[in-house]
């Protein structure tokens, strides 16, 4: 390969005009979570004296990881490393967050952005409920990488900032909304709706849902808190006490 | 696909009679560890005020976590996405375990339950070493399934919740047993014994280990600690000046 | 398979004179990061009471994780499990970290062995980006790939440590030094220079850059700091009061 050919090769296989609706649909996803990856990043829960590389590799992480995560499951080689607008698009969205100045950018974050990153979710949860069905024919799995998809880059993201990730936290059903998503467009698709019309069912029911949680503050139950979640754990026991203690 | 499909596909390949004996322990060392894994996340010093959900996907996360990064490690497709088994019966370990109070919930996890842990723990490890033996013809390879298979549910569950994973601190040789049953396993396999002969002298030998550990409190030894554990770490030099306190 | 069988097959495949210079590399750079692992394990900023054992899955961890997760990417087996040398370095490696009295150790860390792992990130970075190139043909993926390498183990023992990935904040250009030897090797490659001269320059110009940022303190660049990193995150407000705020 030279330069030539790595060119041509790149426009031959991945100008836009080329990009299957399923794609372009995972690219705006992926991008507005690398985007949303980039502000989180500088979020002061999150941020530890990032640098900017670092800030530019966690909005990629963000952006691509819960595809990755998804094709990974697959035993594919993930989309975001055999089509290269994927970590273009993160890139620049990366870059345009750093632009944006923090405060407003984090206002931005809260306010209209939301609607970009609640408008990405279900349609991750589409593309990873679609592929689960096409390719492993069975429904729970097929949700099962619905929810991974939009949720497994904030996951990286969470867990890389040592923030107690927010898939198993309150966060306005941020799960909830992946989860009704891959439900109702597997139910689509079993019902024998196509392909487009199921994910536009899908994606206008989980967009609703996730938006009125959003307005309405709508959040996950907790169930009730473990009484002693304060006075940490109690020294461990050998096992014949502890089954003695069981039957007491 | 539709509905009636999806019903006799379930079915006609995965009703349990056709389930192999390997997939069956499988399943079995999946479903203890989900129903470990709710109990734990309700544990206080896992407890991070999860949701009912997040406690669920806890569950799945530590029921099937271990084999899939086993199964991603062989490039496969891991077994929890081709056969809904698994997923079903870690949903249900789940809702068990959130049923049970929190209370007599962990009096149990910590009594009898670990009998059903013990119990697992050699039976993922073995599957762990006989997939390793039989797609890479290696040895040593096939030890490291032995030991991610039944070790890295937890894993993920420590690193969710902030917790310095079970994998490498004292947890009366809980990794050790998973090495153990795995060397075992391998002897006996290398040594002429049929795949059950194998796994039933494997199984027993790590079964007994581990009661044994547990009964009797034994722990992994702790290399001597650092001298300057408390005063954290000294400011990063230049390395011309490292070198020449080296020397010094 | 039986011993005879495995041992003939272990030497058959895997003695050392049948191995290609880029597995070499790979082994190098694979066995200068376990050691570097076991002993950073043992760094108090690391250290949490780790076991024996422990410290030993650590350095395999940080050892094979970058190969690892490059190979999981481009869903190959990952070499560490085709080729036995990989564990077996690593342990032996590990071992002598365990071995080596903590404090000169960690002067031996900082110090000369500076050098040994200023050798092997290049070279990482190099196996990356030329496995990215041959299997993707496509110049950014290979990059990618050429980053994850050599900076993944640390990222996998950061984690489990709870310690900021080095990733991600400063570190005497870390990931700058694999991205700018990345970039170098591509460059290189699509400019028709020969497998070998391409590796040459890329791992001198990255060793090089490498070791003056050691010696002369370089660090990346930080972005200004969010006005209210102290002060934590101001509670979440709905999505109406948030978005008539950002207009404000």
């Amino acid at each position: 390969m030279d330069f030539q050919s790595a060119w041509t090769n790149f426009w031959a296989n991945f100008g836009f005009w080329s990009l299957s609706a399923l794609t372009i649909i995972d690219l705006i996803a992926a991008t507005t979570n690398a985007f949303n990856g980039a502000l989180l990043a500088r979020r002061p829960d999150h941020y530890k004296h990032y640098t900017v590389v670092g800030i530019l590799i966690m909005a990629i992480l963000g952006g691509i990881g819960g595809g990755v995560a998804r094709d990974v499951l697959l035993a594919d080689v993930p989309s975001a490393l055999t089509n290269p607008w994927y970590l273009i698009l993160c890139f620049l969205a990366a870059c345009l967050a750093l632009v944006i100045a923090f405060n407003s950018g984090q206002k931005f974050r809260e306010g209209l952005f939301q609607f970009m990153t609640a408008f990405s979710l279900p349609w991750y949860a589409v593309v990873g409920a679609q592929k689960g069905l096409d390719q492993l024919n069975l429904v729970l799995p097929a949700l099962l990488l619905g929810v991974v998809g939009p949720t497994f880059g904030r996951y990286f993201i969470d867990l890389t900032s040592g923030v107690t990730p927010k898939l198993f936290v309150r966060g306005e059903w941020f799960v909830g909304t992946a989860i009704l998503t891959s439900v109702v467009y597997v139910f689509c698709a079993l019902g024998g709706l196509s392909l487009n019309a199921g994910m536009a069912v899908a994606f206008v029911v989980g967009f609703t849902f996730r938006m009125l949680a959003l307005f309405l503050k709508w959040e996950e139950p907790e169930p009730w808190e473990p009484a002693d979640v304060a006075a940490g754990e109690a020294e461990r026991k050998p096992l014949g006490e502890a089954i003695r203690e069981e039957f007491k």
